[in-house]
């Protein structure tokens, strides 16, 4: 089973005094000799190799994520537990995937930036994306129940992906403004429609008018006014999103062991440098963010 | 949340009397410039539309089975658990997404041929595998407990996929057979295989020298000289693998209904008919199983 | 010269008693290494192999040919020299490359059909590509003297071309039939637009205006009551362009030869078959072409 | 005819009193309702859209030009004449197609590199492939006799090209350093050989053999001690082959002009700044070119 033993499976049909029927047998050859006459069609599979040289960005996004958040009564503009899911899966990913410098999420999206230099799997597109849609999945199903509890999962949510290559450093920082600046746009719209919802009562399609042409000026002129809200002040992981790199973490062990010239073992302490995946809820539009981290971009990546 | 005002969102920042600091502000126009500034990044995205006319097929395997396979103790050469869980994962991929027409799978593995004429999500490629993949992923977690009982999944398993084309209806057809032959030939030695190992104390490396360069016969002829077992009568699922096709089904219902012209209600027997995906665990090499159900290959699928 | 002992070429610079400048003898060293330090950027060679079992077009279009036909002074709406000198073009192209089953041409267009089983050049499409377009681009200018006389060839023209795969039979004939209705709409619409400006003396402007929204009737029936002219009567090759196909010809050579028992040398009359493209100028829209050259379709094209 | 009206033919058949047969006038309208029932075929072209902000390089080459170099006699090891046309033919490329920022050209082979930015034909694969053949190809048969003098053009020859792209700026440098040094290898190489056949009288074979296994230094050695030839001292042409690169020009021109205040045209000398493609044979490997052209590579580009 599982593929272990096939390619040594060398087959065909001597046959000596075996007593399965003479039909049972002729069919067991024709069956090997089969495989080889059908094995032509692998060269229909087309290749998908990445160009070289390029950063690699796999964006999975939540398939009918509107109607799963419903029926999962996810808190409205924004569920701690759902975003905490999303960044726990992405981290998987992280973790059992290479090469992936950052990721960034936000919402039911995600983002999986691989190195420009990665060689993981030949570089060949469909690899990256569906090792990142599949893992993601099947840990949202995984983890589900840490995050939410008594709260039942009602059925196995799908994802969608998609690939996409980026030539220079401008264009990588740019694709994750993007997205951030996506986070912002959606998450300022979402924070005031909410609560003009909730709190004041308006019907969904009263609070699309109430916002209909409005600019950003005039979403947090209704938030400070009416509801006594200072945008600033939101959680940064719901304005910001969550932006996952890889940090060297100092961990403080204690370790038995036996110095020599002494008789018995001691308790030392050992600091062991282990490299993690790190959640941030930080501005990576700007310069600063790409200055505090430059090992990210850094041309060996 | 949940990008379901994305589209409406018009953003930028005239803003009023908005008690925000001026750098606040300020950051918020820029966002909302630097959003459409950014924007450039989408047409990086490639198009990976498939050809039409073209049967479209997603294979998906799983990732390090053999690992999976050991830590989760599956019965060796097949296990029933393992799978009827595919198979159920695979279930519910047909039923979730579009226009599948046939699947078949075998070990770790499974096949979707969509529709020559489908028109999901314009023939993306992208989207076909990661639909595909996402969906089995989440319904292998979400569906384990039914099948593994007692046996705990230890973490979240991933999967690979790639998508082929192919032209005509003889290529879909060898191409499945080209599957079903290579599950005959691993099944054949994964069976003797095993037998060297639990019954007659080989261990793996002597079980793989005395298959070396074996032919089917003589596969057959371990089995049935040594085990008494006749090949032919393995269990279909482990020879044949499992089919998957749509199949319509009358279900009896009873109803309760008021006839005119009588004053209570009465039960009534209805037969509706509903289309379901059913396995099968047959040939479809040879020529029979196409002519039994001839509308899997028709031209306006 | 002429990459023909590239291969061969191992390099280095061990370097013994040789005159050369110290200067010299280092930089032929770098180069040497160079040359594999370079050697990376191979990898960014993407694939492009077409997919199996479909058929292959090539359709190539004159750049610019509007211009073209004004300056070489072309007879409107149809000038015999140069849809002659197109189809020799297209005649030479099939002769030098492998595998074309097919082609047709119209106006400043031609398209060229690979058989479905081609395994010329491992099926990449840009060598398909290329190569039609470089050997019609250079027969032009080479055959255009034979054709065009005392009229100079002014510039050396340029070509477009584009690749397309079709799955199925029924797709291709659809596919040849989509080029021969454009050629009767235009040339129906040309034929009449330029009765109008040659015979009427409407300008361009005018006659443009007089056809807008008229229909095929419409022009016929200008034709015939105010030039009378009978379209079914125009010749074939501009109502139907040209196709070209393979043909068995035989060829009635005499050749001398010595028989035996005799002691001189006779002439003899011998009959050898030849394939030779062939130019028509008929229908491919209906089923009779296909009834009767039933050979270009054959499965084993 | 050649497509000029063809968006404006709206056809189909009202058809009044028009004299045509039933037929004829049944078959119009069939014609052109066709056109619109295969029009499906369009949906098969794919999308060859190269990737934005990367160096696109078509490479071209002569088709089987060493049989092509016996029949017309070119010089061995290198034809002056054979490579200035090739020279000739790339320069009418760049003047003809948009973008072309450097060529790079040696033996029969032409490397054009276009500007990253470019948005010419929305930076399709197959219409920089194609435009560039063809117009290389239709030039070099136009321009033949220019630099062939009274040896005929026996055939029109053929090209194939490809199509690459390179992220970064180093990668376009190694790209062209590659096609350098594979020029030095190759010139050394043939240099050497052709003196071995030429001078010595040693077959190809045996010139082959002497050459198996020698570095750079050797036949360097070869060249000096047999043939009192000094290899630096060989015509750069040969040694490095041909770069393009667009010069701004100053020409001085004599005008005739009216100056005011004076009664009679005069002769003014006038100098206008025009942009021409310059061919150089320098080294392209070193810093030193690209310190001196940094317009080629510069960011606008």
């Amino acid at each position: 089973m599982l593929g272990c033993w096939r390619a040594a499976a060398a087959i065909s049909a001597r046959s000596g005094r075996w007593a399965g029927s003479l039909r049972g047998r002729r069919r067991l050859l024709l069956l090997s000799m089969a495989k080889s006459k059908f094995e032509y069609v692998r060269d229909f599979e087309a290749d998908d190799t990445c160009l070289p040289n390029c950063w690699i960005v796999v964006r999975l996004d939540g398939r009918n994520f509107h109607r799963f958040a419903e029926q999962h009564e996810f808190k409205k503009p924004n569920d701690d537990r759902a975003l905490q899911l999303m960044t726990k899966c992405a981290q998987t990913v992280m973790q059992e995937l290479e090469d992936i410098a950052i990721a960034y999420g936000q919402s039911d999206e995600y983002s999986f930036v691989f190195k420009k230099k990665s060689r993981w799997f030949k570089r060949r597109a469909s690899k990256f994306m569906t090792h990142v849609v599949s893992q993601f999945a099947s840990s949202y199903v995984f983890y589900w129940k840490d995050y939410f509890k008594d709260q039942k999962l009602l059925y196995p949510p799908g994802f969608d992906g998609r690939i996409v290559l980026y030539p220079s450093n401008q264009n990588i920082k740019d694709y994750l403004s993007w997205r951030q600046a996506d986070c912002h746009i959606n998450n300022l719209y979402n924070t005031v429609f909410w609560m003009l919802v909730q709190r004041s009562g308006l019907t969904p399609v009263q609070a699309q008018d109430r916002l209909q042409g409005t600019l950003a000026g005039d979403k947090n002129e209704i938030l400070f006014s009416e509801f006594n809200i200072n945008y600033n002040n939101e959680p940064l992981m719901y304005r910001k999103g969550t932006v996952l790199i890889w940090q060297k973490i100092g961990e403080v062990m204690t370790k038995k062991t036996k110095l020599p010239k002494e008789a018995e073992e001691k308790e030392v302490e050992v600091t062991r440098t282990r490299t993690k995946v790190v959640p941030l809820h930080c501005d990576i539009i700007g310069d600063q963010f790409w200055e505090d981290y430059p090992e990210i971009l850094a041309e060996d990546s």
